[in-house]
């Protein structure tokens, strides 16, 4: 194909989209459910750095499913980088967030899609897919957040009985030790992706990661189906700075690492408030 | 049946006991999902205080499954409190561990089952069983520990990898905001049962609740069952007192809570030392 077919195409309808966007989580949880005999934590070598076999197999898994399916979309992916294939839009990919619940046997492990141009603020929508359950979330701009079919809406943020969902780490900011001991509840479940849509089906209030410096944090394959799930939910997400909180945006860029406070209400943001 | 013969019966082999433990987790999961539609979070007004729709079918389940198959134990769960049915032996029950995973989709709760006599150093045998996995740990004393019948062990402690689970929120002491940056990733996984059965086969170093007061922490039912499934996989808890670490040892008893530190291999504890 050329370059003046490729930039016209786009996979025009959100429904579609959503379609080959669920079928490819559910041949990567049919993969993994395979091979969950064989040994998912064994290091692999590869140019870049280690990475488990798991996550490798998982991402081969999609991107096979986006060249056999002809889909004019880019791919960018935890493992791969950006795989330019000369679109406008582009798969942005977590072949499986939370792997280290997928080899330990926590039931809390996905795979994340989202789908758009430019930046965070691009993204048309997204999809999350618990592998272990099969629950699936999904979002398309203006249309509103889905659980298996389902309309899902963030809850009012009240103390009692609040729960916020988290990071919690050797890389974690001092503040952290303050807002872990606000909400009645709080949780580390180590899958980002999943803990937003928690958040989006009002199950949760907020989840923070919150690093001490900006070599850690999330990336954009960490949040940005999730983001759009949540904003389609009622709910918002920011990133802390000096000056305040800013508006959460990310490039579709492998390097970029942020902190993030996603809420369901935004009346959260005062409460968590020193 | 009258006192004499209560005191001579017991569930002679430790394999019809699991037998009948697994059929009252399994009792649980079903009426657990066959309810799924209902709001499980709905509270209900107890004569002692409000306790979740969820907790209180669970109990019953197990309750009646002991009075129809005419079991000779007493029985403490986390709702009745102490049943005393003038037997020797007593049934510790926690309904569900992980009610808050439970109401709000994170596949991560048990049933957790024990039974023995006197205190925690007489149990004769644990199953903890993830109602939504099926996932069934077990151990009778003194021959092991057992994932889905397939021997587990604990493994040796290594800095590089290490995963630590444990309770984080608004009692947790002090220390736990220096013991959570040690490991390579931590988690709070609001399941005390099976964190501890994590620790149990392997997948996790440690599970810590560290409280900054005795008025909260871990009740017998938590932990009763799974404490010996971690003894018989090679692992070990104790309870941090003012005077160093003491063995743990809780009586049968509703109202004691205690902080642990549990883990897969001794040299743990020198680790975690400030």
């Amino acid at each position: 194909m050329g370059a003046t077919a490729r930039q016209g195409s786009e996979v025009s309808q959100d429904c579609d989209l959503q379609s080959h966007m669920k079928r490819m989580c559910e041949a990567v949880a049919s993969r993994a459910n395979d091979e969950r005999g064989r040994d998912m934590s064994m290091k692999v070598t590869d140019r870049k750095k280690s990475t488990r076999v798991i996550d490798r197999m998982a991402e081969e898994v999609v991107v096979q499913y986006v060249e056999r399916n002809g889909l004019p979309l880019n791919v960018l992916s935890e493992e791969a980088g950006l795989i330019d294939r000369g679109f406008e839009e582009t798969l942005i990919v977590d072949p499986i967030d939370g792997t280290h619940n997928a080899i330990r046997g926590i039931p809390f492990y996905s795979t994340a899609l989202a789908v758009g141009k430019g930046d965070t603020s691009g993204v048309r929508c997204g999809l999350v897919m618990n592998l272990a359950t099969a629950d699936t979330f999904w979002a398309s701009k203006g249309e509103g957040a889905y659980l298996n079919g389902s309309r899902i809406r963030t809850r009012r943020f009240a103390e009692t009985g609040s729960m916020f969902l988290g990071y919690i780490g050797r890389h974690t900011s001092k503040d952290v030790d303050r807002i872990y001991r606000l909400p009645t509840r709080f949780r580390a479940l180590g899958c980002a992706s999943l803990e937003l849509c928690l958040v989006a089906s009002g199950k949760a209030d907020a989840y923070l990661t919150l690093t001490a410096s900006s070599d850690y944090g999330l990336h954009v394959w960490d949040i940005a189906a999730a983001c759009l799930i949540l904003d389609e939910a009622g709910g918002g997400s920011v990133i802390p700075t000096d000056k305040g909180y800013q508006p959460m945006k990310m490039g579709f860029d492998a390097e970029e690492r942020i902190s993030i406070i996603s809420y369901g209400d935004r009346g959260f943001l005062e409460f968590i408030k020193a």
